[in-house]
């Protein structure tokens, strides 16, 4: 058996569906020398409206699995998650681990900093805004910045049905961000894995002069740093040579193989090479079955 | 111990969340002397994205929960549960199971009975329509019936927001049923749990003259012949003296009691006088947590 060193090992993701692949394509742009494995943990999708304690049940279950893979860093691309187990998380692996919520309010007030009075908003589905983890995550980054966050609940099957141009989709974000444009953010963060999609009705809902923060990217340029610092970047070049789901990453499911691959499709325009359906919990339950 | 006749106990109602609600309420405005005890799987909702032995797998944990607090009939008001797992839920459970597709499918038929050229509209999420047991139910009662299917995934999430009045909704549901509305059918099966909360929207985009088929409301009929043909009608009388939700009827959610509280209030106007979060699945597996 070849041992391989812990920098060529990729990088793990998990996501309670399919929406974490944005930031799956964050990470993928700033980081083309890494390779990934992404956990889509479709048979339990979605977190959002489930209980502190199932959340983290859930989430300590994807995380041993993508451990158990052989991973050098984990990246948890839900929002819900983020907001409600990191501390569980790390507490059962010895991993260094990143969630959304951190890089994307730090990056906000990043944004706006030197205005004492940045005015930040966020939205997010209704149980990472209940959370009121960006909300801290950004006041811990400033003192002063003003907050207002919004729930958007409509906005992520409005993104799995792909109507990203379509009138309704604009009527709903008018209704849902009024108050939000009457705030007048300077910085609008977008707190759900699925809202990218729905990037451009946002951008033009706001208006052009609000700057939109892709927890996704915040997050894809914080691995980075992070890898940079503890010397963990994959040696192996390919740069030039990647392309979003290619054979070097591997993709996991826990149930629904084929739906996952077509909204994969949508959201990335391609679908994942590699593919598979996988069980993360229940063993022994399966076994009596 | 007091012993309990079989016709004394519970029906036993099981769905993958809030929306079978609307299946309760058919069968309690129906059945004025019998008690239920509802099981909505909310740690795991929605069935509709899941693969059939997922389904199937998480229909018989609902069923074998239920079974196990003693019931005397159980109903499947879960569409997707309906279309994928009654063979196997009747296979593992020596009760009567009443799934709400067959009943739905059969109400269609009859109420366009006498006319050859009827034609029967069914709408629903993507996998029940994907499933096809709608038209087999339909084509099991009548050779002849034409059957358009569509399906409507906003909808689900438009009734959880409770936008029924929403231009939004109106405008979404032109859309959705602009063909339903082109093939003209003489009856409308709604083949989502939900839908009967969009009934109004859905019967003035369709138009007054289409008539509407609440799959719960035919089920409540069916388990009422069926309660009459086995005799087992509960003896004791309750009529005139229930309301929904009151402390004779069971509510038990698999997460997040709070939510379902919040929905079922939205839906039927109160909230259950007796409702519980439990575990119906991994005991092992919480054990080693």
């Amino acid at each position: 058996m070849n041992s391989i060193s812990i920098e060529q090992l990729p990088i793990g993701i998990f996501d309670s569906g399919v929406g974490g692949l944005t930031v799956y394509r964050a990470l993928h742009d700033r980081l083309p020398n890494e390779r990934f494995i992404y956990l889509g943990d479709t048979a339990r999708v979605p977190y959002g409206t489930k209980s502190l304690a199932t959340v983290e049940r859930y989430a300590i279950e994807n995380s041993q699995f993508l451990a158990s893979r052989g991973i050098k860093m984990l990246v948890v691309a839900c929002n819900t998650a983020s907001a409600l187990a990191l501390p569980k998380i790390r507490e059962k692996i010895g991993l260094d681990v990143v969630g959304v919520i951190g890089p994307g309010g730090r990056k906000a007030v990043e944004l706006t900093k030197g205005d004492l009075h940045a005015r930040i908003g966020v939205i997010a589905t209704e149980a990472t805004v209940a959370s009121n983890a960006y909300f801290e995550a950004i006041r811990r980054a400033s003192d002063t910045a003003e907050v207002l966050q919004s729930g958007c609940p409509l906005f992520v099957p409005l993104a799995e049905e792909n109507w990203v141009n379509e009138p309704e989709t604009f009527s709903i974000a008018a209704k849902y961000l009024a108050r939000m444009k009457e705030f007048a953010p300077d910085a609008l963060v977008l707190g759900c894995t699925h809202y990218p999609i729905l990037r451009e009705v946002i951008q033009r809902t706001v208006g052009e002069n609000v700057m939109l923060v892709d927890s996704g990217e915040a997050t894809a340029e914080e691995v980075a740093r992070l890898l940079m610092d503890k010397g963990l970047q994959n040696p192996i070049e390919h740069i030039g040579k990647r392309t979003l789901c290619d054979d070097l990453d591997h993709f996991y499911v826990t149930d629904a193989a084929d739906r996952f691959a077509r909204v994969a499709e949508r959201f990335l325009g391609t679908k994942p090479s590699k593919l598979e359906a996988i069980e993360v919990y229940g063993i022994d339950e399966l076994r009596k079955s």
